[in-house]
């Protein structure tokens, strides 16, 4: 294994993300595969990747039925730019949802390094009520294309086009606090059709909003993740590779800060909603 | 076993909450507890009651070292009115965090009815700033406190002061839909002083947006659930029994929906951010 084996060709026939995000059955049942390379953050892969790879070893499994409804990770602790494996197991399955526990590890190391939950079930047609303000960004055209120059490896997996909040960093925090608000155009890059896979790694694909309070980069990393899913597979295949992305916090304190984003399509339905708990140094 | 032994006096020494959610560790490891009594809902325990027993048997745990950060519970099924068991394991083990699972069962059933996960933490002391506007409701005296008349029982566990978004509630759905937007003072019923346990419970006391936005009772069930926790114990313990809740849902679609909450001190301090998953028939 070499890195040159893990990085793949941005502009090769598989794309970057199924190539980082892809895990393979072993013969006991587990999935194994490889983290690292072009996902990679600051001191371990993109968080978004780690998601998309634990969802995907539970969509492969033979007893797999039903729709990601809501998905919850716990990054317990970097992982090193190797060989990775995934235990899957459902807990339990019901009539119409099922619920699966992904526990991802390395090498000798018996504690998982991250820990995900997710509820699978059947999305029946049912009354739909949109309560939430679709966001009205600028035309994406209209909007510079973010410049990921001195930023972590998994920038540049995505395109960025910032309507409101777009980072503004210095070499040290700023004396007052900036807005923590964020809103932008997010897709692929290169650009994918969109999917449950790539949703829930572009989930995670919003910068620490404590970059933005501070207007300087501090030790951080996300602690846990929620996803919930408000599209069915084939609502989310006709959306197309651009979702627009709203990202706020609530408060850092002691340590830690909330982080609430939704991922819009183009066209004003809510895909994903998507909270965390981020650990902060300042 | 007898219903009356699962009723405690809402006057007596122990407090309801406490009572309903106490859990005692058996001989081989699992913490034992029983669902049910005072906190009953539609088909099932009240679920901030079951999450607030599956915290208590990890913070009860003798290797626990931190307090909550975060913590997710699925419900996959209802539990009976009867004794459960929760067995609790640490994933990871960290320098300053720990990651834990909890399941709960019931009789012979091998599948868990809910399970958990918690990370736990220090929380040093950092730059704080609360970028979320504090809400201000109109004082709780001056607003009525909500009637639970025909309500389940775990609602007569609680005080509801509504400040906007109390539940107008019909014998079916109204033609238009209406605010899934909720703010209220929230308490204990008796009032007790609020911990990190009593939190978890109140995360869940918000009425289902979906009996707001459709002004009548569905078939309505809380599938996934997380909270963060901004505050540390001796912030918390000097709040009192009193909360102001915040609560909105963005997408009711395809038999599921959102749900943000938060809860405050009364002095403007965000206590914890939750979120739910819920289903909904109709």
């Amino acid at each position: 294994m070499t890195e040159q084996r893990k990085i793949t060709d941005p502009d090769g026939p598989i794309h970057p993300f199924d190539a980082a995000t892809s895990v393979r059955m072993r013969e006991d049942g587990a999935f194994v595969g490889q983290a690292g390379g072009n996902y990679w953050a600051f001191v371990g892969p993109f968080g978004g990747a780690t998601a998309a790879s634990m969802l995907r070893a539970i969509l492969q499994h033979a007893e797999r039925r039903g729709e990601p409804l809501a998905m919850t990770v716990n990054f317990a602790a970097p992982l090193e730019a190797a060989d990775y494996c995934i235990d899957v197991r459902c807990t339990r399955r019901n009539r119409s949802t099922q619920h699966w526990n992904a526990e991802i590890r390395q090498g000798d190391d018996p504690q998982p390094k991250a820990s995900a939950t997710a509820v699978l079930g059947e999305r029946r047609v049912t009354l739909s009520h949109q309560s939430a303000v679709p966001p009205t960004p600028r035309p994406r055209e209209e909007l510079p294309v973010f410049d990921p120059s001195g930023t972590p490896p998994w920038v540049s997996r995505y395109r960025f086009h910032f309507d409101a909040g777009a980072p503004i960093l210095s070499a040290s925090a700023l004396a007052d606090p900036q807005s923590a608000f964020s809103q932008l155009w997010m897709a692929d890059a290169p650009e994918r059709p969109l999917d449950v896979l790539s949703l829930t790694a572009i989930a995670d694909a919003f910068f620490g909003r404590i970059f933005h309070v501070l207007g300087t980069i501090v030790p951080f990393g996300t602690v846990s993740m929620t996803t919930y899913f408000h599209a069915a597979a084939e609502e989310l295949a006709a959306v197309g590779p651009w979702v627009i992305g709203r990202v706020d916090a609530r408060r850092f304190h002691r340590s830690f800060n909330d982080q609430t984003g939704e991922l819009w399509s183009p066209d004003g339905r809510l895909l994903a909603t998507t909270h965390q708990l981020a650990f902060f140094k300042a």
